[in-house]
């Protein structure tokens, strides 16, 4: 199977990037919604509550793991590797990355994503890493994963939100904003709408899949130990009404949905 | 001690309250940032956590608790009771149900709170058993914690989302209005100019206070064991730069805070 894990809800929309990408390989998801979110908590926090999660992927029969989820891509990769030496780890960041540098002409990338996100400094960090003169403008958007899950997608309230944290990317004359979080594609068209045509959304989600694919394309082992019957499995560590209605509405279709506790 | 408890930073609201009428008394405080917010976890989780909060305090020495958290005390209050049978625990929402049926002349009640809380039905249950005719009106408001949490306490968009969970509460003619959750005090002077002046804002933080206060005058073992030294102790699951920078914003000084791990 392949294991996504994210806080919460989040990493359902990389969840449907599979689907769509990959669809006869069956999942297995876990999100963290007894402890979400993870964006306004400390690095060595996430870093804790992220090696359980893969963890109980791997006992759940995961073989290849996605962090569906940017905050933990962002401060617990590394931890993550070091802990798990064996096992395919892929990350939310580093494919979005790769897609800003290969369409930027003016070589200035925006990021958005949570506090925990923008503050580790992974973008600069992998930016500064291609040394070719990358310049990246950050901005930590914290409200806008509580307006996607009351999913208030098209109020005002949410474009005035919107527009005020963009308003400072903008003024940047970038040409290329990667939405680092994976709550933000569902507000794809309203943050386009308001940082412009010019500008080049990427969506992590889709990148990601995309090297998952390319790589599994040249590992056969890996690809030959995953089961490919479609049926996929969702784990919750708190599940509620909205978690039900979300995965569905997101999703497109009912979920077998199962809580599971973790500590 | 006395100690107080709550999801996150909410309580601190309380610990001010504290401070202010009962200022010798010794206060112990975990704020559990680590797994923050409660508002819109399941009832069975919420409680699951307050049982925990709860022996990590009394463990710390406190002898008498305070639910600093409306979730907490709307969906746990019975469970805990049952647990700590020998312990006095206080909640924020009888007193604060008290006080609003005491300044209704209508008999119209407003509440404002999380999901968890407003789903949980206390107050009207509450208040049915008071038996004479109030009636209650409820708004579930799941953007003002993280607004406040940002520290957006005048933005125009605040304005907006508060104006916009208010104008139902509005049109019901209601004359009281409690605040249903710890952070909400911080939004008081907003809340209070959206609802008009005819309503009287009730904040469950005062009344709970003056409770304990009134128990502490008629329960002299328990004061006595109360220490009154006024050192205070804060525990966090989870230190953040922003659990500091509103612990010392909020209480106006600087306080002890240590990280404390809880599972």
């Amino acid at each position: 199977m392949i294991g996504i894990f994210d806080s919460g809800v989040g990493g359902l929309t990389v969840v449907k990037e599979v689907m769509k990408q990959l669809p006869q390989y069956q999942l297995v998801y876990f999100g963290d919604t007894a402890r979400t979110p993870y964006g306004n908590k400390s690095a060595e926090l996430v870093t804790r509550y992220a090696i359980q999660d893969v963890r109980l992927l791997l006992e759940k029969g995961a073989k290849l793991i996605i962090a569906g989820c940017n905050t933990a891509s962002a401060v617990a990769l590394d931890a993550l590797k070091r802990e798990f030496p064996d096992v395919p780890i892929f990350n939310v960041i580093t494919p979005a990355v790769a897609k800003a540098v290969s369409i930027t002409k003016v070589r200035r990338i925006g990021v958005i994503g949570t506090t925990a996100t923008i503050g580790s400094g992974i973008y600069e960090r992998l930016l500064r890493e291609k040394n070719n003169g990358y310049q990246v403008f950050q901005q930590a958007c914290p409200l806008l994963v509580p307006l996607v899950e009351e999913n208030w997608l098209r109020k005002p309230e949410t474009k005035m939100i919107v527009r005020g944290y963009l308003s400072g990317l903008k003024a940047k004359s970038i040409d290329a904003l990667i939405l680092g979080c994976t709550h933000y594609p569902l507000l794809r068209t309203l943050i386009q709408a308001k940082v412009g045509r010019r500008v080049r959304v990427v969506d992590p989600a889709e990148e990601t899949v995309k090297t998952v694919q390319r790589f599994l394309a040249t590992h056969q082992d890996i690809d030959s130990a995953l089961a490919k019957n479609g049926k996929h499995i969702f784990y919750f560590s708190d599940v509620t009404d909205k978690v039900r209605n979300i995965a569905t509405h997101w999703l497109g279709q009912p979920v077998k949905i199962e809580q599971i506790k973790i500590e």
